[in-house]
């Protein structure tokens, strides 16, 4: 149950990301097998202390997928690129999932032609994981798709469900729909059909939910189009930023609250820490034929880390044959055949 | 230059409301009036110390918008509502605008029989004020459009534009696009749309810009359809009560974090304050014939007041003349007919 790790991809590639999955293998005992530039990777093992060579391995690949080159452009002309490779990995049944810092559409794009998709999806989902107050939250679609059908949607919501129950273990997790109000009607055509969906389909569908319901504990699973979702996992980094700017400054002005300030330093740590992405570490791409996990392009090697062990999880809960099976007893519902659907340059 | 306040609506009505309409009254001087059940509001404002009845007058209406009402049911089979008659004051010319913290889509609806449109203006927005460490960012729609053509979004940034300048006294405020990636084809044909208008109209337009440059200092005015706006304005709402929340929870975990806790209390205070919506208290209605201020239906009394604050600066700033003028030389660009717009139940 080998993990492929494109180490190729992201800001801080290939230092990062190889620190990143040596800590994984030595901490989970996760086999891994390092793929992109040879000479490149063997240059960080060597400047590690020691790494268990049983679990590290290395395919070499001679390219790389740039964060600003189109993915439809790089599957077209590029070859022997990293993600390319890692997802080769999985289709010769050396490696059973993906992890990547790099462009989320390449790995996504690459992960179509490799694997394909599962039956009963139109577009796989990224899905992303919120740390809350009262336990994460996964959300589906954060931007691998700018406008939804409602078939869609519904089918984001089946899938992240089974992933929320199996790779975070939460028992029974309530899907919301988001929307502008939690009464039925709100939104529109491609909303009020997810709506009916989720009704007819037997999840714990608890309705429409609000933004600030992201939060509140109404539903652990919030489904949403990518434009939504992408444009709501940025501004949250933006906000959360901004408050902390404005709370270091307003804490150095005066002796009394910079004492404070430097007391409270190890619980704000831990504040920043509880809603830090690199805890969880990556976004599952679901819908795809086998298991992607899509890592920031900023990742630090704890959040390379946690994503290979979110990984770890979902293959030992076997997530991908759980969503195929999840998917299968809907099919019926999927009537409407018109599609609404952009392609992968918009991630 | 009176303005109206619709006494009758939001959660804490009348109380609030007439104690934050009276204390705009004392505070800057401006004329008031007070619109609902005559018997209710002279016993609040018989329960406040002192007020100046040269500037707080009452006009009594009988009935009442509910928050949870369809306004275009209200709009047919309700009368004298509070809301209507506020219009009313301003279609009598006896008022110059309207404050409600009632339902904004009923706010909406009345207003547009009341006063109309703009010439130019297909939908009016909603736009929020958003505090950030780069000074007030203006978001339009949050919440009156759920779909919304090109060619409204573009309305929505020329009159973002006018009220940032006039208003908030934002030297030449920058407008972007929130979009899911910086790059020029990104999201759909709407937004191509708008990027396109936009990039025609020498209006001071950074671009494409996403989430988290709401708050990084790039633009001063953030258009977006009022599906996205109003997600990412509740979203925020649940974001920092989390954050809050989980903050509480670990300062208590330690004695040196408690002791920091209550040392840095004053500067959590601002902090809050700082970002708290109750700074600006209103969100501006633009592209009606007369002036609107929507309120939060929660607003303290403060709130109320600072919106009516803000209302008042943007009459003498003849804000919905400029807003006239402003759009005029602008209606070449606007050759597309086709409108894609969603009706007030949106809201």
């Amino acid at each position: 149950m080998t993990i492929a790790v494109d180490a190729m991809g992201g800001d801080y590639a290939p230092r990062v990301v190889v620190r990143g999955a040596v800590k994984a293998a030595a901490e989970f005992g996760q086999p891994v097998v390092l793929v992109g530039d040879q000479a490149a990777i063997e240059a960080e093992l060597g400047k590690m202390k020691r790494y268990d060579p049983s679990r590290v391995s290395i395919r070499h690949s001679s390219a790389v997928v740039g964060m600003d080159e189109s993915p439809s452009h790089a599957l077209r002309h590029k070859t022997d690129t990293s993600i390319d490779a890692a997802w080769d990995e999985v289709r010769e049944g050396r490696a059973e999932a993906v992890v990547s810092c790099g462009h989320s559409g390449a790995t996504m794009a690459f992960g179509l032609r490799a694997v394909g998709r599962l039956p009963g999806v139109d577009r796989p989902a990224l899905a992303a994981i919120w740390p809350t107050p009262f336990g994460p939250v996964v959300m589906a679609d954060v931007g691998a798709n700018v406008d939804c059908s409602g078939e869609q949607l519904f089918q984001f919501g089946v899938m992240s469900h089974v992933f929320a129950r199996l790779a975070l273990e939460i028992e029974s997790p309530a899907v919301g729909l988001i929307n502008i109000g939690r009464e039925d009607s709100k939104g529109n055509d491609r909303l009020r059909r997810a709506f009916r969906l989720f009704t007819e389909s037997g999840l714990p569908f608890v309705g429409n939910v609000e933004g600030r319901d992201v939060f509140s504990g109404l539903a652990q699973v919030v489904i949403c189009d990518g434009f939504v979702g992408n444009v709501l996992l940025k501004f949250a980094e933006g906000l959360d930023l901004s408050r902390r700017r404005i709370l270091d400054r307003l804490a150095k002005r005066s002796g009394s609250s910079r004492r404070g300030y430097l007391l409270m330093k190890p619980a704000l740590r831990r504040h920043r820490k509880f809603f830090d992405y690199a805890e969880y570490g990556g976004a599952p791409l679901l819908g795809l034929g086998g298991l992607g996990m899509v890592c920031h392009g900023a990742s630090t090697a704890k959040a390379v880390k946690n994503a290979v062990g979110l990984a770890a999880v979902s293959l030992r809960q076997r997530v991908v044959d759980h969503l195929r099976d999840g998917l299968k007893p809907l099919a019926h519902l999927l009537t409407n055949k018109k599609r609404a659907s952009r392609p992968l340059e918009a991630v």
